[in-house]
């Protein structure tokens, strides 16, 4: 047996909310943001002694998420994380980190027709997530979102998979997909880095497509669909190198209303719980450096 | 101590997941909805010896369901429950019981502008509900919906409240306003056994009326707004008597900044988890007849 | 159409989580609660017209929550909620309330065999639950628990159900049971007020007669093994007048192995999440007389 | 822009709940596990094209599952996993996968003092973990273990930590430390595939082992609690060569009581909800050869 040491670590505070209020004007914008923040650097001495005198408190990481939200407002949470990430990477014992955000959608409520000024009402197709991470002097940043669930009624097959001596499941021409699409992407360092990307377009163009693709290819497996939707994301966005897919197959199944009878030409579905078909993947560019430390550690994908 | 008896009782098959799929045409149209159905009657002998010869199986329960979605299709919630709470209760030893139905918002995709055939985005502001009982030869019809969650940046004060020796809270005639409104309405009996009832209008006015009032009415107090909702329901809809609201008072703190040197002119805020404010009303026309078999067991609402 | 008015109506705090550590000796004590608190009474001005002048601030019932886990303690759930009800009678725009905790369970950890003095787990078989009600000068005390999950792999059948069209279950004679039990119980009036109840000792009576029961009745259905175990609290536990169960039937699914070429005798189960039976029912002594304000409002409960 | 190819890739079915009663006498033993299978290998065609020819359905994954359950039993979550994944990889075109294990905790019921044949009821301290890796020839046994709720209420420092302009927290000798511990270890390839590991008896032993130095260690910092725990491990177990942890610091605010003129010498307490600090790191045997197949992708862990 070998000496007892210490291994990858990293420490800090999940789940700081804050909701900025940009009030220049009577009609206000809101953001409302659910930030991590996670060092890594030099923190041995407090695992192995108890000495905390380089360990920036997870409260001081979560007063300065509050203190940025009033100082530079929240443009979008990509460049918030940037920011966020910069400020820390400057204290001489954090050698990297990992900043995350879950960005909650908003819409103004229509009063007679108008939108309002300041009232507003949650309104969810997806989550948007952001990850910006340093490693190594690298910085990379991730755009997405999560749970965007979608369901076509038809215009989906699966068949001519194996049959082995535990398969018994029927091959359909005909079935219903959904799908809840959670998909991350990564900008080209330049982009990011130069401040040249808008974030908030690229988030709404690749949710655009994303849906679009879904909705418009006949679809022979879930895996078809999200390489589909991935290869359009890329040729549609030159700044982004990798867009990376976590897709359970939210199974409808056929009710066999024959005891009843009746017939039913895909008509009426038990929506399942559990379990559920699920894939990762990944789309990307031949040739691209790869990067794991931007994905390492991002719970849900590969 | 005296004898032992059975007391109140009921049961049933909760949370069947049905999605109906109308392809009449090649434009599909989807309900999807989670039934529940509680049957209440002459089941005493199953407790008290364990004889079921009159338990209607709750698999049977299900059962129906999906065979009625089948046969009947689903036009909106309200009336699938009430087709279905009239089968049960022509059995002898159903005396009466309640169904349940939550029905989950689908968009179609828009595809180069227009809306897609057959293809749908989960689209959430709100969950809807319905709920049909059946008591002593009556039939109760409740619309409604949950969680539609809302926030106003301003035009929201609390003052003039008392103090006592816990009172800390300071008055404020600028804060965050922001809630997950739960309303649930009983419509008149004749209008809703009648079937002259458009509960799926209905449903979008009242929800149409309550964020207007929510954003438009400057708010002395949650209950304020409240009852100016409520009130606003009754008077544009004559088949509704009754119309109760379950608010958290999802509170938005105003973060001290100063030992940053910051100032906080209500921008940046942390969003509270626990504990909320909760509140539960009723509006109702004066006179109506109280209805309690409509309400009892109804959970989340007084 | 009639006037509209204010209806039944409560308001509050929810979820105030306090953990109350009695330390009198170095053997630490550890109380931890999830606290509610509701009050009814002389509040429509408030709704009506956002005089807020009679609404004692929900911020000050929680700071209240906080002040009296120090001056009186938390002996037990139910006494630590009549304490705090009182208190709010003593108001006289406050006519009533409900006053609702949940306690989470902690077990000493062992260490070198010894129970330590200030280390814990989190040890779960349920949550406790109590219930204290005031209404119209009187006061109503529920004990209880939920999600207590028990199951029981053989000892179970249900047969003799009828048939009709939409039954397709077989009968059985051996099946798992499973459940989630949650039960509440009220205390006679006498033994709650007069502090003559040990409430920790009932607690845990009525829990282990109520597994006891499940383990020990040969089930024919889950309604009769919920009358076993109610009508034995009730002869056990004179104080208690009625007590109520809401129990889900947790189905597990025999799967069928024929198709590949293996016997099935009860050995292999899908456990399954949706839908799921579920039943409520009360358990009481005859004659006694209903108290629906002690229930009324309950979530789960008939 | 360089051509778009497919990136990493993984399917399977995901959350099978296969409850296994072991019945050879009337003395039955269940388990109870959530399992989930990934495969990964040849499978690009079916996202390029649609070819489905080599991609076993997770539909037959799930078949697997249980067809296994009766035909090899279920003696601990690794082994059922190891015996899973070896079948997977006889298929020529999986090149590698991933198996996951929760496993749920059942005690027996005791009656008159006596454990029960064949009544059971959830006894829940924390959610037991497997994972099987299989990746490049090699193979890859993580136990674990996730949400074993701790606390300790006092024997916990937080001092000396560096104090820059956003820092406000104060220093603190005595505080309330708890968190839900979530722990995965890696066992020595030649332990686990000689099958010479009791897989049931090295989880007993590293949970009490962690429970002990939680409990035991007066804390200088969380880091130093888990450090302390890991060490434990690894000097006791030799089997295993690498232990990771997930551990939020679930903060206890002290009430501040002097408004009410009351002390607080740590005796009332808020448990906080959002936000809460996080910690991953590794403990780790000198010399080890990084296998960073078996940590990539389980989410969770550094």
């Amino acid at each position: 047996m070998n000496e007892i040491v210490l291994g990858p670590n990293q420490y800090g505070k999940a789940e700081v909310r804050v909701v900025r209020v940009h009030r220049e004007t009577e009609v206000h914008q809101i953001r409302d943001l659910n930030v991590t923040s996670f060092l890594r650097g030099d923190f041995a001495e407090t695992f192995l002694t108890g000495d905390n005198s380089k360990v920036l408190a997870t409260d001081t990481q979560k007063n300065t998420v509050y203190a940025f939200a009033k100082k530079y407002g929240i443009s979008s949470p990509e460049e918030f994380l940037l920011t966020l990430g910069r400020h820390f990477l400057s204290y001489p014992e954090v050698h990297g980190g990992r900043w995350l955000a879950e960005s909650y959608p908003w819409e103004r409520i229509t009063v007679e027709g108008r939108p309002h000024e300041h009232s507003f009402v949650r309104s969810t197709q997806e989550i948007r997530t952001a990850a910006v991470t340093s490693q190594d002097g690298a910085e990379y940043v991730l755009g997405g979102f999560k749970d965007l669930t979608v369901l076509k009624s038809t215009g989906s097959e699966f068949t001519g998979f194996p049959r082995d001596e535990y398969t018994t499941l029927p091959e359909t021409t005909d079935r219903i997909m959904a799908t809840d699409i959670s998909a991350r992407w990564l900008y080209q360092d330049d982009a990011a880095q130069a401040g040249s990307v808008d974030f908030d377009a690229v988030f709404a163009q690749v949710k655009q497509i994303v849906l679009e693709q879904f909705a418009a290819v006949h679809s022979l497996s879930l895996q078809q669909t999200l390489y589909a939707a991935g290869s359009a994301v890329l040729e549609a966005v030159p700044q982004i190198e990798d867009i990376r897919f976590a897709m359970p197959n939210n199974h409808h199944y056929v009710v066999d209303l024959t005891p009843f009878g009746l017939e039913n030409p895909n008509e009426v579905f038990e929506a399942g719980v559990l379990p559920y078909g699920l894939m990762n993947a990944s789309v990307t560019r031949a040739g691209a450096q790869p990067k794991p430390a931007a994905w390492q550690w991002i719970p849900g994908f590969v």
